[in-house]
This record gives C-alpha cells, sequence and structure tokens, in this order.
C-alpha cells in the first residue's frame, strides 16, 4: 500500500524525512562502515549523535539552561514510580491531578514507593475536564505536584501549565511535547515517552532542574537514580543508541523548519478544523470533552449511532486511513495528529468525515 | 569506508542480511504503507512481529517450555535491580558469584533493595578465573544464586553453568546467550541485554521459570514486576517495538542457518585460533586469563611492550579493524567475537596480529 494518513495515538508517525534519512544511514552510518545500530555506546560516531541531540532538544525546546536533559530506558510508565522513589523521603509526599487512565496509572504506581495523594479528580465526570486554578489548592508540604499535560485517552489537554504556587510541578508530557512551548522554567522535571511528537518506542526524555537533582535521594539503584543517570551525561549503562538518533533527527528536522512555533500553530489549525466538523455535523459525531478541555493532539469522538463505527473504521482503512479506533477502555473513535501528520492529512480526515455523513447521515 | 571488521564489545555486529532486511522494509513495513517505527504496538503488524520474535527465540533456544519470554526495556544494568527487588522477600538473602565489574555491579544493585551475598569473589586474582564448583558452597537458605556467565572485561567465561543445588540459578546472560546452548532447564531466571548476539541496544531479554513467577513479590511497581509484565505478554506498556523486531529478524537469522549448534562450533574456532595466535606469539602477546577459563566471546591480551598498543589500534584502524581497545577500566586489547563476527574477520585478525609482530617484534 502506498504511505498511508497514519493517526495512530503512539507509537505514531515521523517525518517522512527522518524516515528516508535512517534508511540511507542504515547499512554506513556516515562513513563509519557499520551501522549504528551496531555501533559502541563509546564509540566517537555514537557520541557526536548523542551531542547532536541534546543540542537539537535544547534548541528546539528553549529555556532549558536550568535544565539537565536526560535519556533512559523503560517507558514513561517507569517514570511513574521513579518520581516518587528519587523526590519522596519519608514522610513526604507528592500531590496529583487526576485527568485520566495515565494520571491513576501514575498514582497507582508511585504509591508503591511513597505517598501520593488525589489533590483533584474529574474520575466522576468521565474525565471530560481539565481542572483551572480554582479547582484545587496545592498542599505547600507537598514534594510536587504531578499532572499529565495531555491525555490521550479521553483527549483532554491543559491549556498551559497548572498553577502549583511554591511546589515544584512534575509533568507527564509523553503526548504533546514538542507540539507547543514547553514552559521548561515552570517545571521541575518534565518527562516524556519518545514514542509521539519526539521519535520512535524505546526512550524516555526527562528534563530536570539541576537545583532539583541536588536534592533528590541516593539511596535507590544507580540505574534508577537521576542523580546518577545525570553525572553519566545519561551513558551510566548502554543507552537506546538508535531511538536517541531518530530523537535527534526528528528535534533536527523540527528545528530547520521553524521550531516549536509554526509546528504550534499548524496544529491548532488541524485541531480547530478537526473539531469544527465534529461540533457542526449537526449530531451526527460528538465529541464528548468540554471545548475549553479539549486536545490539540487527539481528538475522540463518537458517531450519534455508535453501531456506525466499525464500518466507519472499515471503510476508513479502505480508503487509506490507519489508527482511528479509540483506546480499547472507552471505545469509539481517536484522531491523534501529533506533529508528524500533516495537514494535509487532517484535511483529508475532515473530507472522509463529511462523506461518511453524507453517506449515513 | 567500505564494511569494516567489527569487534565491538557491545553494541556489537548484526548480520548482514539482518540489517539490509530492516532497511529494505524501513519505509513501508511489509505493505502497511507506514514504517514499523511508526506503527501501534497494538497493531496487527506489531503483534505478528511479537510473536515471530517470541517463536524464532524459543525455536532457537530450545527447551523453554517451563519459561516464559519476557521484553523489558532498561538495559541488564535494571536487571540487576530488578532480580532482587522481585525475588527477594525481608529477611531472604540472593548468593552471588563475583567473577567480574559486571557481577560487582550487579551484588551492588541488589544491595540497595535485599540482601546480596558475595558467595565467591575473584577479585584478589584479578578476575582471571572462573570458580569451579569445589570452591564455593550455596547456602541452602539462598533464594538464589546469581552469576554472570561471561564477562566482556575481563574476558572469562563460565564453560557451563555452575553447580547450585536445589537453589534457583539467576544468570546475566548479555553477552554470551545464543553463542552456544543456553541449558534453559538449568535456570529459573536469565536476563541478557540485547545488544551482543540478541540484536541492537534498547531492549532486554528476560527468560523465567514459570513455577517461580507465581512465587515473585507483588508488591512493587507493576511497571518493574515480573509478574505483571508476563501477565501482559511484555504488552503492560508500549515495548521497544524496533529492537524487538531486530531481536526477531536475528532469531531467525541463525534459526535459518542451523541454530545453536553451528553457531557454538563457529564461535569455538574464531576463540581457539586466536588464542593460538596469542599462546604461539613467543610472549609478544598475553592472554592474562587461565586457560580453563578464557571466553570464547571477548578476547583479552596486551602486547609484552605495552607501549605498543596504541600504535596497534591505530594499524589495524587504518586496516579497517575496530572496537580492539580493551574496556577503559582495564585498558589494554579485546576482540570482541560475537555470532555475527564472521570467520573471516577473526582470520583477518590473526593475520594483522602475526604481522604487527613481524614489523614489531
Amino acid at each position: 500500500m502506498g504511505r498511508v494518513h497514519n493517526f495512530n495515538a503512539g507509537p505514531a508517525a515521523l517525518p517522512r524525512e527522518v524516515l528516508e534519512q535512517a534508511q540511507a544511514e542504515l547499512l554506513d552510518f556516515r562513513g563509519s562502515g557499520i551501522s549504528l545500530l551496531e555501533s559502541s555506546h563509546r564509540a566517537p560516531e555514537y557520541a557526536a549523535v548523542h551531542e547532536e541531540t541534546l543540542t537539537a532538544l535544547r534548541a528546539l525546546i528553549g529555556g532549558t539552561e536550568e535544565h539537565e536533559i536526560l535519556f533512559m530506558g523503560g517507558g514513561a510508565r517507569s517514570q511513574f514510580a521513579l518520581v516518587a522513589w528519587n523526590l519522596l523521603r519519608a514522610g513526604e509526599h507528592g500531590d496529583y491531578l487526576v485527568t485520566g487512565n495515565w494520571s491513576q496509572t501514575a498514582v497507582a504506581e508511585a504509591s508503591k514507593l511513597g505517598e501520593a495523594r488525589v489533590l483533584w479528580s474529574g474520575e466522576a465526570g468521565g474525565f471530560t475536564h481539565i481542572p483551572t486554578p480554582d479547582e484545587y489548592t496545592v498542599a505547600p508540604t507537598a514534594t510536587y505536584l504531578h499532572y499529565t499535560s495531555n491525555n490521550t485517552i479521553r483527549g483532554t489537554q491543559y491549556p498551559e501549565p497548572p498553577a502549583s504556587s511554591a511546589v515544584p510541578l512534575v509533568c507527564d508530557m509523553s503526548s504533546d511535547i514538542l507540539s507547543r512551548p514547553v514552559h521548561c522554567d515552570r517545571h521541575a522535571l518534565i518527562y516524556a515517552g519518545a514514542q509521539k511528537n519526539l521519535g520512535p518506542a524505546g526512550v524516555t526524555l526527562i528534563l530536570i532542574r539541576k537545583s532539583l537533582l541536588e536534592q533528590l535521594r541516593d539511596d535507590l539503584p544507580g540505574i534508577f537514580s537521576y542523580r546518577s543517570i545525570a553525572a553519566k551525561s545519561s551513558l551510566l549503562n548502554t543507552p537506546p543508541v538508535f531511538a536517541i538518533y531518530l530523537v535527534g533527527l526528528t528535534a533536527r528536522h523540527w528545528l530547520d523548519r521553524g521550531g516549536l512555533a509554526p509546528l504550534a500553530a499548524a496544529n491548532a489549525r488541524k485541531a480547530t478544523a478537526l473539531y469544527a466538523a465534529l461540533d457542526e455535523s449537526d449530531g451526527f459525531y460528538r465529541c464528548p470533552v468540554e471545548p475549553s478541555s479539549r486536545s490539540s493532539m487527539n481528538v475522540v469522538f463518537r458517531i450519534h449511532d455508535e453501531s456506525l463505527e466499525p464500518t466507519f473504521l472499515e471503510e476508513s482503512r479502505a480508503a487509506g486511513f490507519i489508527g482511528l479506533k479509540g483506546h480499547r477502555s472507552v471505545g469509539g473513535l481517536r484522531a491523534s495528529l501529533y506533529n508528524a501528520v500533516s495537514e494535509e492529512s487532517a484535511t483529508a480526515l475532515v473530507e472522509i468525515l463529511a462523506a461518511f455523513r453524507q453517506r449515513h447521515g
């Protein structure tokens, strides 16, 4: 099949040019005579890749001077546990804003290692709403406030980082990092699995404020300690070389195209067009999320007659659209509009939504 | 530069045919219209890859009926901690045979989470010797006996799994798995970072006896629990998709060429030829390892006049040989002879060793 419209929720679309470069370099990496997949992580070829990736990420994110950038394996789900393990000492607690399934899992994993308090939860409202600052009060005694900036399953997103007073702010930014300005200065710690906007599955990015790093616990295994990972510039053990390389190529790709501002504008245009198509469908399609809480990355929706959803998936698949099925825990439909999903793909989706409605409305 | 002789200690050489297949499939994975790097881990394309990898590994390793096969991120170093965390309850201890730097690190990381006792250590002897069964007695109270089957830095290797009486045997097999028969039946748990014989950096393989799995602790975060990873067939979170794919291609590659028996024979021939070249050099080259403890995977050696070593590295590099520098912690020289290092490369190395000796002897 030719190149399809990839609306996967993650792992997700990567820029075509990045994949082409990876393919071209796969057998003989930049004249080294070997593949990067076979390169020692101590070799000069990889050292250059590691540095280039860090340089591109710092340039793209901006304002990272006070933060260390780390790479770890294990996915964002490991970070649910590691945040609590690294930050919480006996008697301390972290506060959590629970806006969906991944926030809930973050609380559950952290609770194995420390006290994770649910400060606010949207569960009773079906996770269709992102709290505003007047809906919660962070305990000044909290060691950190944790939130999930974008909720892939429920299709919600914080319009901006939550207020946390003086309490250090920790963010799982897995599904919207690099989709808009990151506000690094407002966060003590940001983590993100790579497989949405950063690159392929297999590496997790951590941005941690240097002053916080110095205050962390040092009684945990080195491989799980931000301090020891930082002390070795993410080379404490063999890093996921190829995934870091692709993160670097992807960051460079967007940097060469103007950085986060044009990306954010394009993402807003894609999401606006799609939400408009749903909202203006006379009830044929329905987005369950409150307008002010809607995600620009994951647009979740239903068809008024839910029995038509399998038909929609089948017909759209045949027309070259993949990844439109909702998460298995909630059902329905979902279109993920990550950075590498083109405006052309979003427009094409709006068109097939209209055509489907005409046929079945 | 043309294809070089890759003696990297890990990440290390991969079969050329595997890399060529990965390159050919990189942009459009088996007619899906997307790269596997962009594929959802819940998509049928990846489900097939996941199953194919497991099937190929089971066929290649053999005798795995009593074991679950798991994939995790984070590298073997994570397993140093996770073995103790999953297996040790309060008051219990694990016994460790310490044969090199990685065994020492395994003890250090495990000690953060439980009692890790050094049962035997070769440190005083410079780690040039692998203990025989009469040199240690496993405590019947030990929850497990841990050993490192091959020591990349010191160039030693167990000729066969150590005696452990009835105590469950745990092995870090990162650097020699698939190089010879695995003896799965003698191990309760085997783990291995992929980046030597299995595939690229970024995934860790775990073989765990099903009966052990049922006895493990269940009070740790799910992402670090063998039980919860096994319960979800290694899809508890997004796995490192591309690394698992390459592990599967590599396993299939060796399976198609006769499996572990011919691999073991080829590995023995490569190592025998190289050790002979060192031993028969009239003292020009020297291998510090006792003959009965020598590794077939990592041949460490010195030049009698150590000041010639930088010259050897320079000249061999210019002749297309890479990865021959010893680990930075011990210096000297090292040739790693993993599965994908051809007999031609080993022969070529023997030849340049002879030529260098002629010029400088």
